[in-house]
């Protein structure tokens, strides 16, 4: 042993040194991944064309279509290997005319209030609903309540959202229970309507929309939601009049089903073609803002990726895959499609396996690192990385939660990541008219571009 | 030895749980400082009152000094131990009228051009100037043109921030020498004025201030700041018509100096009163603003490091002083009249030394961590910490600089620690009009004052 250990010192050194090689050059390509980003910010201009030009685009309508259409020439015009629509079946929701909501009450005196519907709610129909209301915070308080003093009421769902969760995913987990789900349990107890305050920590007067679940089994009944400010207007009125009345006219309709797409592009890998990385956000937006940061954010870094290989000029082993996923929002249409495909690939001949499945819908806001979803061994491999990614305010890499659009690729193993960014902001924006361009910051959008290349570049070359 | 390993067994265990305990109660202590912070945005709306009410608050003027009786009043209002004023000699330098620059070329047309004049620059006098413009990027290029095609002329600085460092003080540092000294070095080559691209990663029409520095031995001209879209207008002017001239008028003037002062207040210490661990920011800001990121921000949120402290019901075992220091902008005589008061205190009976000095002015963005000029020992200390730091999102804790308000306190052997902020978005609004409140996230603002509240705390009950 003791002659070998001159060897063996060389060898050890001289892979030390391939190593600490390997690092620097990694070091190297991901600075230059930030550089790019930073230099040319392409997704921001990209951006602001989906949203000022063509705005939201509700699964159904015609402005997804437009956006779909945007989507594949975008992507074509960048010269992948490939580019392909997936077909996906959407139900078709509208809003219909502005919505309605007045105060009517011989003590406190009218008030209009700034509501919108729910997604999925049916319309009041064109004489309204004039009713009174009553005030609860959790469905346990309409079960004490109980029917005798529900039925023929509009049920008032009027619990905030706790500021005091840092990541304030957490804010909006522990509040949107009512949203989703507050018709469907009012309508039990016989409710006529319920008014939802909005899922948000900001004070302000946007209504929140946001997708709502009714029940086969009870009636389906209109689902609003009002802004913060006017659902402290509405419990206030109602302290100084209980038996206020509350008028409320929608004119919401559900159209029969259509085809829509999601939007797929493809650098295949030079040595691995059939094993993908895969990385996508939604194109679908709620209707009344751009989809700003929901989730138009997402579709254009997770486009910039592939532009930032390409000027990079990296090739990657694996093939890289951009998913523009349709129907987010209404009923996941696109995920189920995408995830449907991705179980016959891994079935065909050759077999094409996920190697990762990368999300980017928590906003464009400032990147702070990734959430993993997958087995401890991955993501400690994924943490390994840490001392790359934290020069770029990626710090925070754990386990944790994914993303809608590809929670569905679970079941066949596949490791889901998603990015995550400063949530300080985002709820202040999530599905209201206020989701504009403008509430968007160029380099926190091109830092998030940045972010999910460089871990694309660092599965490509290591794997997991 | 082996009799004794139970009850060295023991002791270990006494001591391992003991340790556990001090740690959960610290991180039960961190989560109350936030929970109270994001509960009740007292600093956001002090900000409110100080940015929309008083507003622009150059030192020597008007509005500084109801700010400082602002800050007196507030503070009292807090029932600390002690507030005192402390004595600032000033200067006084006035912007004028709404300041001029106008293109005016027969090639080209006229064209107005939005800037603003620098800080302590003279004004043009009643008849304006109207010179050729030669443009540079650099002091090198001055030198290399030389007095024979600068003398008679107006200097364009127009190199651009570099937008690729992630932390954007370091595009900032490498941009803001043309304006500090872009005219005393033109002066030297005979320039007539000298107008500066703003230093500012934003690409918009906002003309940012900030200080300008005359030599004795050179001419003082008049010096003002572009937009960043009008340097890119009147740089490709200038391709196109070499010979423009540019009118420019403003009406700078510089008054006696006067008496201002900082606002000190103090929780005393139960245990060791005269250790002192300072905090604060700086209350007066360009003119031209709110001055709501730079500085309100730091003022509010170490204003309200006291509150949080009060509404804890937590006896500080070390003094705790805020510091609301006068003039940062101008000449830093706050920050020099308060070390020299931290130089007479450690020198009387009893001596009153520092155990740090905190700084909060990199605006009121989400709080990212701990930047510490002090010897490796005390970094690894506040690191130590980092576990129970880290779930706030202050990732970030190392060895840096630290703030313009307390550097002076170095000499003195003071730990110097900043609060680091996410930079992105500071350099858009940084001494420009659009330094607004609405600029400002409550929650944003909030964690950055729980932050500062759990270090104070970790500093008071561990000591550095």
């Amino acid at each position: 042993m003791l002659k070998r250990a001159p060897y063996a010192f060389f060898v050890y050194i001289l892979l030390l040194t391939c190593q600490l090689n390997a690092q620097n050059t990694d070091s190297l390509i991901l600075r230059r991944f930030f550089t790019e980003a930073l230099s040319n910010p392409v997704a921001y201009h990209n951006l602001n064309f989906l949203c000022t030009h063509i705005g939201g685009r509700l699964c159904g309508s015609n402005k997804a279509e437009e956006a779909v259409n945007w989507a594949e020439k975008l992507l074509m015009s960048m010269n992948p290997d490939t580019v392909y629509l997936q077909p996906v079946m959407v139900e078709h929701w509208e809003r219909g005319f502005k919505e309605t909501a007045r105060i009517t009450s011989s003590k406190t005196g009218l008030q209009e209030l700034s509501v919108c519907a729910l997604g999925s709610s049916v319309g009041t129909g064109p004489q309204g609903i004039n009713a009174e209301v009553v005030e609860v915070h959790n469905f346990l308080e309409l079960q004490d309540l109980g029917r005798k003093n529900i039925e023929g009421k509009i049920v008032f769902f009027n619990r905030a959202a706790d500021p005091t969760p840092i990541y304030t995913f957490e804010a909006y987990g522990g509040a949107v229970d009512q949203r989703a789900f507050g018709a469907m349990q009012a309508a039990r107890y016989g409710a006529t309507a319920v008014i939802v305050r909005s899922a948000t920590l900001a004070h302000d007067n946007y209504p929140h929309t946001g997708i709502q679940h009714y029940a086969d089994s009870v009636k389906a009944i209109p689902a609003l939601s009002v802004s913060t400010n006017d659902a402290d207007t509405l419990s206030s009125r109602l302290k100084k009049d209980p038996n206020l009345k509350l008028f409320i006219l929608t004119s919401c309709a559900t159209h029969p089903e259509s085809v829509s797409h999601n939007v797929i592009a493809e650098i295949k890998g030079t040595e691995h073609p059939n094993e993908v990385i895969a990385f996508g956000g939604h194109i679908d937006s709620w209707d009344i803002g751009q989809g700003a940061h929901d989730d138009g954010a997402g579709v254009v870094q997770t486009i910039e990726v592939l532009r930032l290989f390409k000027a990079l000029g990296i090739k990657p082993r694996h093939t890289l895959r951009v998913i523009v996923f349709m129907d987010e929002e209404y009923a996941q249409r696109g995920a189920k499609a995408y995830a449907e495909s991705a179980k016959q690939e891994s079935n065909s001949i050759p077999a094409i396996h996920h190697l990762a499945a990368i999300e980017s819908d928590r906003g464009g806001f400032t990147p702070q690192g990734f959430s993993i979803d997958a087995p401890d061994s991955i993501v400690k491999i994924i943490h390994s990385w840490q001392p790359l990614l934290q020069p770029y305010g990626l710090w925070s890499i754990a386990k944790g939660g994914s993303g809608v659009d590809i929670r569905d690729l679970k079941p066949q193993g596949v490791p889901l990541i998603a990015l995550v960014s400063d949530s300080q902001r985002y709820f202040d924006y999530q599905h209201a008219a206020s989701d504009t361009f403008d509430k968007v910051h160029p380099r926190e959008l091109q830092l998030g571009s940045a972010a999910i290349a460089a871990l694309v570049f660092l599965i490509d070359k290591y794997g997991l």
